[in-house]
C-alpha cells in the first residue's frame, strides 16, 4: 500500500515541522498556517492531511511519544533481552528529559501539549490518558522489581512511581540552564541508588 | 507617600489580572490588551503603569514569587523561630506546587514565564536568575541541615538540592489530574523521609 505509506510519511513530516515551530518559535506561534509554512506546503495541502489544528497537534504528540519509546528501546539494546529495571527507568528518564536535540524536540512538544490541555477538555483527556498509561507502565515495572528482589519490599510502589515521574521537573532546570546535564545525570543516579539500595532492613 | 502606595497597588492589581488571564485562558491570550480588559482599564491606562508587555510580565512574576514566599512564611509560623529544615523544605514544595487556588495561580504564572523565557533572552536571564537564587537558598538550607546533623554527612548537598527542585515536576501530574494532591503529599513526605533518614551509617 504505497499510497498509505506516503500519507503516513507526509503526516510525520508535518508533525516534525510542528515540533520545529514549537521548539524554535514557541507555542504562541503554533497555528496551522505557521506549520504549513514550516512544512513547505500550502494551508490547503496541509488540510488534506489534518482537518483541524487539534487533530494535527494530537498526531504530533502521539508521534513524539512513539519516537521517545523508540529511543528508549535503542538505549536499552546493549543490555540484552532482560535489562535490569534500573537501566529501564534510567533510559526512560534520559529520553524524556531535554538532554539532547531529539529529546528536546519531543520534550518541548510534550510541554506544549500539556499547556494546550489546560484550556481544552479534549486535549486534557488525551494528555491525561497518555500520562496515566506511562505512569502505569512505570508502576508495573517497580512492582515487578520489588517482587524480583531488586527493590526492597518495604518500598511503596505508588509513591516511588510518582517520585520518578516528578523528576521530569528537571526539564525546566535544564531549559533555563540552572543545572547542567551532568548534574542531572548525577542526581538521577543518586535517586536510583536510593530506590535500588538494599540496606538489609527488609 | 500615598501616591506611591496607590501606584504599587494598581500594579499589583494588574499583576493579579495577568495571573487570571494566564490561569483561565492560557498564555496564548497573554497580551497587554487582554490584561487591560481583565483589569478593567483601557490599554492607555495600563501603559501608565507598564510601558511594555515584558515589564508587566516581569513584575507579575516577581509579585508571584513574593506571594509564594509570604505563603511559605505563613505556613511556617506554627513552627516558631527556628523551624526544622524538613518543615521548611516541605512548606516550600507545598506552596510551589498547584495544590490550592493561590498556589495554582502563581504556579501557572511561573510556567508561563518559563515558556516565555525559551524564546526571549531577557526573560531567560531573569527567569534563570530567579531559579538560581531559589536553588542557592535550598542548597544552603541542606548544607546547614547536614552540618547540624539533621541530614547524614554522606549525602551530596548538590544532588539532593537538584532532586528537591526537580519535584516541581509534580505540577504537570497535578494539572492533568494524573495523581491526587494526597498522593503528592505522600510522595513528598516519602522523599523527605529518605533525605532526613538516619541509618547510622555515617
Amino acid at each position: 500500500m504505497p499510497k498509505q505509506v506516503d500519507h503516513r510519511e507526509r503526516r510525520e513530516a508535518i508533525a516534525r515541522a510542528l515540533w520545529r515551530v514549537v521548539e524554535q518559535r514557541g507555542v504562541a506561534h503554533l497555528t496551522v498556517r505557521e506549520v504549513a509554512r514550516e512544512a513547505g506546503m500550502s494551508h490547503g495541502q496541509l488540510q488534506h492531511y489534518f482537518t483541524s489544528r487539534q487533530a494535527m497537534l494530537t498526531f504530533a504528540m502521539d508521534f513524539a511519544s512513539e519516537q521517545t519509546t523508540l529511543r528508549v528501546a535503542d538505549a536499552l539494546q546493549p543490555f540484552g533481552d532482560r535489562p535490569h529495571p534500573r537501566e529501564v527507568l534510567r533510559a526512560m528518564l534520559m529520553e524524556t528529559l531535554p538532554l539532547h536535540a531529539d529529546a528536546r524536540a519531543t520534550s518541548r512538544m510534550s510541554a506544549a501539549y500539556v499547556l494546550e490541555a489546560l484550556h481544552d477538555d479534549n486535549v486534557h483527556a488525551r494528555a491525561r490518558d497518555g500520562l496515566v498509561q506511562g505512569r502505569a507502565l512505570v508502576e508495573q515495572l517497580i512492582r515487578t522489581a520489588i517482587a524480583d528482589g531488586f527493590i526492597q519490599r518495604d518500598r511503596d510502589p505508588v509513591a516511588e512511581t510518582n517520585l520518578l515521574l516528578a523528576l521530569t521537573g528537571f526539564t525546566t532546570l535544564l531549559e533555563l540552564d540552572v543545572i547542567t546535564p551532568q548534574e542531572v545525570l548525577t542526581a538521577v543516579d543518586q535517586h536510583l541508588d536510593g530506590l535500588f539500595r538494599n540496606d538489609g532492613s527488609a
